[in-house]
């Protein structure tokens, strides 16, 4: 198996069995070494119930094994064929207005509903028995894109699986009024039974929350489901290919799998902000992820809403996830659809056969992997840095986003923005990531921190002498989401022995704040806390309400060996960038000086050592090495010192 | 009883009972003297049907009776308990595509229902019954902002009550069918009980607007069925707490009420506009009403919407409904939500019992109450000038705008805004408001005259001598929203004797008029009336098409003693200035030279006369005194000539 | 019969009978010669089912012929009355989320249904009976405006007419299936009965588009089924009047009624767009289309979203369809209705009898007319150039619109507007249209040329000298909206030679391409094509990604006797307009020389030639006569050269 892999998704149920050859010719030709097949394919397999055809299906694998192809395997359970509708119209989701989803889209079925899971257990069974042990299979992935959308289905079914859920969270009717407030709006209920779906009323933020995580947990258990099955037949790793959607809760879904497997599609104008995604995403598992589906050019659906890209993007955007720790980049598609939902989606080839303008760069980007193998391979990316992000603090935002338009991911990838200057690549921790190798953790927008242990691990983290920069908008609701009554906070008030006097809301009017050490005046986001007089005091306001005048918004304390931040501003990415830089002084983790939009990632293994870049801005960049490097890719060497990169330019320095 | 009163929402049940205390303490601290309280805790009062409990909100009264806190009883019947929708789950609404509304907001119940108003009876009785006679409760609040939303409800109850409201109204389902033109479209109806909810269809806007007024009609029923119970178990006035929600008939909602009650939640942009709502609300009882809700800081519900405020808003916003002819104004909240559906929404506390930041200008306002109390409890706001403003006009406008995104509010309150210039404050009256103390009424968009008496009382007032300046977008509609077949007008063209030749909707180009005494052009807004010859002309079109040029579109007529002005331009608040001063001079009026957006409030009682002023823009504003005064709160004396206020300045000058 | 006529909408239904005497004398002041009577008065003429009265009408007509005054006779099946819908409720549409549409604004019952379509076919035939032979009724209009909303009626007739018609198209199941590449997703149905309706899902743009179809094909066979009525009862011409609402087809829906109908209303702003429908109008039928509505002054319904137009306007815009081809102008409405839906549109009169500001315009227009009649009457438009637009295509846009936001209007009307300078006037023609009497031809945005037998005439006109100028976005797609698998496009790769080798979004960034000519740059639409080398090149990409720059983008090709000029650049009008001289010239068609949004007609009659020149910018503009001109209107003559016409100028040179 040739790593870091080069594939494509390849749906040969839609085309005429004669052009297999013809498109496996081209796949050569274009260096693709991995292919995704099967996953929405179920009616092929299965034309009516119980009756199966594999037959062209291990055409197609063979095929691809003679021509050194390798394959994902998808299981096809996100589109039923219609004799599973029709015969039990109640698999569809339920609307909240009372209308099921019709047959037509993908994803339309209940993950709750028995007869769904009955059909989906016995095609996924049939199909890992007759491939479980291919050797040219080289992975399974569940589904596809799987999560819910907007209020979720209602049936009976999800409905049931809700009020368990809360049961076996709250264990009494009590316990769950008590923890929500429910005697506010005398909203409180008698028995877990009587708790509706959150929808079709002004729905208090606990209880819409938890309506989502249950909608989120069933696609979960789906999935999981799946995984129980497949390892019965095959010991090829298992995955689930997900996006970047809503608050799916990355670390379990992948709890019981084997390889993280993502899915994006970016555009010029927002391929700085990727990194993030992988940043997370690596650190989702131990193993190396797969980056199951990007563009080759633009997606689009019965419309295109991207349009051509500068050459090179094709390129970068192929190399991001191998540089940021995955092994795999597939393209989706291989071949344009000739009709369907998605026929004006960018592919590796027109339906004609033509070739797309990128196939150059896909060359180019085979020919790269190749040379670059051993390098990556052998290394894994090396930090010292974790910015948090959990899935639950998104769902919080999204129930109650504390201030109106202001989103979750905005917090924390600032923070990875803020530290592109410095030359840092952090890891995006959740909330079951081990905290031990990290120096210096950034919580911002954080509103709970009550997430299973992560509160006595956070203590001790930093007692043990982490330097943890906190805020703003983090530790100030509990784990439900609502206000702590004795405290401002969950723990700072405690570690840090200073108030959260305030928490304002702000538009950058009738407010400003100074750094302490005459460096001037802050930037205003649009929320500010506000602590009582104590610790070493970095930032205070010094225009505003008379009461706010003088009092602390940045300040640091000793805790145990380790130190606190506490940041109660929303710095925009130059002050964030200081504060950062602060803190990373303090945990003596060293930086290099970067500018432009480059992403710098260290990478370790045995005996090797040695730098991706990528340059993600369409323009020019540049980081300063400290010892000559040579370029895998080129061979080239540089001197230590400032080394200029070109738009979307990609250097594999050892 | 200290008046007038600083005041807040106060919600015990939501909190342990051992914070009482705390809480009573802080308020007093503050300077609390009146506490809302009760208005949705129906569950903690009566767990399961017909088992009340009553002895924790005794505590609370008489723990505040002791603190000298007075109480308003709020009847809890917005929020219903879970075991009335699990009974019948008929009593909650139904929308227009079937799914009727789930528990978990408020205001959820069908006010038509029989099975819910039975439930509603019983609490309000019990409730009446536990607290008619103690002597702490000083008033009662009925539900909380209570009106309907969207199509409202549209079960059988509420059709057959719309069936009945138009039969009384109409008498014969011809005689419908002739009032609202359904020959039209073939859309006549054979009896009432055909006329479907104005839902699910391209309907007429008269079938529209009594659909409108049929829900409204309900609410204020709802209401008074509540005054009726309470009257029988206390003497303590009663009122409803209202909010400035499209189309409410606050005059009819009040009629059977003691004390007019109004929730309101404005920012540093819009706050120069509510006294509009204060001059109105003033006139709709001849008790000085209470402001029941306002907020500390800013609202929000899941997220906030408004920011943090200049040092003084806290104050002045206290203090304008108690200028403008209030006794209460009262704080919605006391103390932040720590959890639920408005867990963000300012209030005196913060959840864990810190103080926001206003908690200084609360005091302060506190303070000043105490110090102007006998100024205020002793004077009324005097004026000679009114602006109507009718419910009648509102539901039309939101029925048939007459020109796309123009609504009914923005004629009177630029009326008002014109007066401030000439230091006028006047009242702004509904359609059954005696006219007997004006010497000058100003009707714009006041699309129909048609409500009860009001044409013959108009006529009557200007034949003795009123001035009234009329239009534009008025009297050129029947009571049900038709056009006149006869006359372009219900009235004014017989009054004046000239034909209103056009209407005309603007958008600024193509057209153009002056003033006839040289002083330039009008600007033009997006609608236009057009007289024949005749009265002392002020204004003519010229420019535009020819049929136009040369027209009257000002003029003004003697009628009996009195004067109309007829204005069929839609004048910037510039020229409206300019025409209102022509008018308060033909009546007599002493005019007060102001700059600035200050609201200047003169006040007379038994033997006491003074001015309350209230800068509400944030900036410099003045006003020339006529005398020396001097203003209660400081002191200090001012000579006659200018005045210059500060921003957000309070003056009550004797 | 005095031609063209000049017409209104009359309802004498919604009006106290001693309102007609006048009304008709206010009628012939203003010089108008027709009435279109009746569309919406059902109920007055069947108050109850079977029973019949037509008096009022007979009074009505004949009040007009005492008078000269034509009628234009509707029948009323927008608007049933309320017995029908009481006696069968499923009358009504129903709607996507199973809510019925309720009785009150028109066009509310479903057309496939069978109660309804009884009660239709009833009263047609009554009226008819008592109509049929009146020989003042000059015409009759079926029903109004009748088209498909949103996504149609779901009832279980529309669903069984959608199976029928699929049935019919595709013959089986499996051959759909085939065709609309139905593996994709596991979509494929295993009958006919198991398709949904196109809604409730994410709906692959196929079956949508057949939805649509099916959809409006009822409509079509609803009229149909009406004019099928009325031929039994008269001999006057039968129309329908039609909107320019999405992809109705007009070729269809009149293939069996003698008389185009058509309805606009349009504003200054894009009056200059208007002749585009005329355009296509007049190709419809060979007789002379009748403009059945337009309005006087704005439009609106309950509120008015149209304002003051500039004087002239109302006279331009009751000329333009008369020069274009048609032979009636009608206003909507004669006087404003007194209550009701509509109650501000504007009218001839208002309400209350007095004449609207532009009733001298109409009387001028009305003597116009007349002056001209001869010259219209025996002459028609001339042109041997024509733009294709077709129903098809429009549905196939609406359902995948290529790139976000780009509709199908867009690319047939840009290349009508670069005629414009060129003096050229073209046949805007549908896909029956006969192609022999043009010599040029333009394609854009014909995403598919497969509708019936086109392709073939298409093919045969180029290689018998036609001169084609193709695309971009076309040929593109297959007859159900497929990519091509063996080819870029259906006939133009085989045609000219050259492959397409590209389809590109671009937003204009990344790509540029000029002209071989060295007259400069190309602006860049939101779409190119790219051609493998070939034919003679016209423009080259010049910048943009390696593979794509040196290309071709627009080039020319010999066909047998013919030209085809692919043009794969999405031109602006400037480029475009150059694009076309080269074409016209290609063909030796003569042009003249304007200057501004002059719409210059040529008509040609037995004996007579002449223009007829409408100004529709508001501005000044200009045209280049090649001999001394006669103008009919004014009697004044203009010598060869430039004629520069005044804002909103009419010429009818002879």
């Amino acid at each position: 198996m040739k790593k870091p892999f080069l594939g494509c998704a390849y749906y040969p149920e839609d085309w005429d069995e004669d052009q297999i050859d013809f498109d496996i010719s081209m796949m050569k030709k274009a260096g693709i070494t991995c292919a995704r097949i099967a996953e929405f394919a179920w009616r092929k397999m299965e034309p009516s119930r119980g009756h199966y055809d594999f037959g062209w299906l291990h055409n197609v694998v063979d095929k691809l094994a003679a021509a050194d192809i390798s394959v994902v395997m998808g299981t096809p359970t996100a589109c039923p064929p219609i004799w599973l509708i029709k015969e039990y119209p109640d698999v569809a989701e339920l609307g909240p207005n009372g209308v099921r989803k019709s047959h037509g889209g993908r994803r339309h079925c209940c993950s709750n509903n028995p007869h769904y899971l009955e059909a989906s257990d016995a095609i996924v069974t049939a199909l890992a028995k007759e491939f479980g042990n291919d050797p040219n299979v080289i992975g399974w992935q569940i589904d596809n894109e799987i999560y819910s959308w907007g209020t979720g289905c209602v049936c009976e079914h999800c409905i049931e699986r809700f009020h368990k859920a809360l049961e076996k969270k709250y264990g009494s009717i009590e316990n769950l009024n008590a923890r929500w407030n429910l005697n506010l709006f005398s909203q409180a209920y008698d028995s877990f039974d009587e708790i509706p779906a959150a929808v079709n009323a002004w729905h208090n933020p606990h209880i819409h929350m938890e309506w989502i995580v249950s909608n989120r947990e069933a696609q979960i258990d789906f999935v999981h489901r799946q995984a129980v099955i497949l390892r019965k037949y095959t010991k090829a790793p298992i995955g689930t290919d997900m996006m970047p959607v809503n608050g799916e809760d990355y670390e379990k879904m992948n709890e019981c799998l084997d390889i993280a497997m993502f899915n994006h599609y970016n555009e010029p104008s927002n391929l700085p902000g990727l990194p993030f995604w992988y940043n997370f995403i690596r650190t989702v598992r131990d193993t190396p992820f797969w980056n199951t589906e990007t563009a080759t050019t633009w997606n689009g659906s019965e419309a295109i809403t991207q349009f051509l890209k500068p050459e090179g993007f094709c390129r970068v955007n192929s190399w991001i996830p191998i540089a940021l720790g995955g092994e795999a980049n597939m393209y989706w598609l291989w071949r344009q659809h000739w009709a369907g939902h998605e026929l004006i989606h960018g592919a590796v080839l027109y339906p004609d056969g033509k070739p797309m303008h990128t196939f150059g760069e896909i060359q180019q980007t085979a020919a790269e992997f190749e040379k670059a193998s051993d390098f990556i391979t052998s290394t894994k990316v090396d930090t010292e840095v974790a910015i948090q992000f959990t899935s639950k603090n998104w769902n919080m935002f999204e129930c109650q986003s504390v201030i109106a338009n202001y989103g979750y991911l905005d917090g924390p990838s600032d923070t990875m923005h803020a530290l592109t200057p410095l030359g840092i690549c952090p890891d995006v921790i959740g909330a079951r990531a081990s905290l031990d190798k990290y120096k210096v953790i950034f919580s911002r927008s954080m509103l709970t921190l009550e997430d299973g242990d992560m509160p006595e691990r956070l203590e001790k983290w930093v007692r043990d002498g982490g330097v943890w920069v906190v805020g703003p908008m983090t530790d100030i609701r509990d784990s439900v989401g609502a206000h702590y009554k004795k405290s401002a906070t969950g723990m700072t008030e405690r570690l840090t022995g200073v108030d959260m006097l305030h928490t304002i809301p702000t538009d950058g009017k009738y407010l400003a704040a100074e750094w302490t050490d005459g460096s001037g005046e802050l930037k205003f986001g649009r929320w500010t806390e506000v602590y009582s007089e104590g610790g070493n005091i970095l930032a205070r306001i010094t225009k505003g309400h008379s009461e706010l005048v003088g009092k602390s918004v940045i300040a640091s304390f000793d805790c145990g060996k380790g130190k606190i931040i506490l940041c109660g501003a929303m710095l925009d990415r130059d002050d964030l960038t200081k504060l950062a830089k602060l803190a990373l002084d303090m945990a003596g983790i060293k930086q290099r000086k970067v500018e432009g939009k480059l992403t710098v990632v260290p990478r370790k293994g045995d005996g090797m050592d040695g730098l991706v870049l990528c340059e993600l801005g369409y323009e020019n960049a540049s980081v300063e090495l400290d010892r000559p490097m040579t370029d895998i890719l080129t061979g080239k060497s540089y001197p230590a010192g400032r080394l200029c990169v070109e738009p979307y330019g990609i250097y594999v320095l050892e």
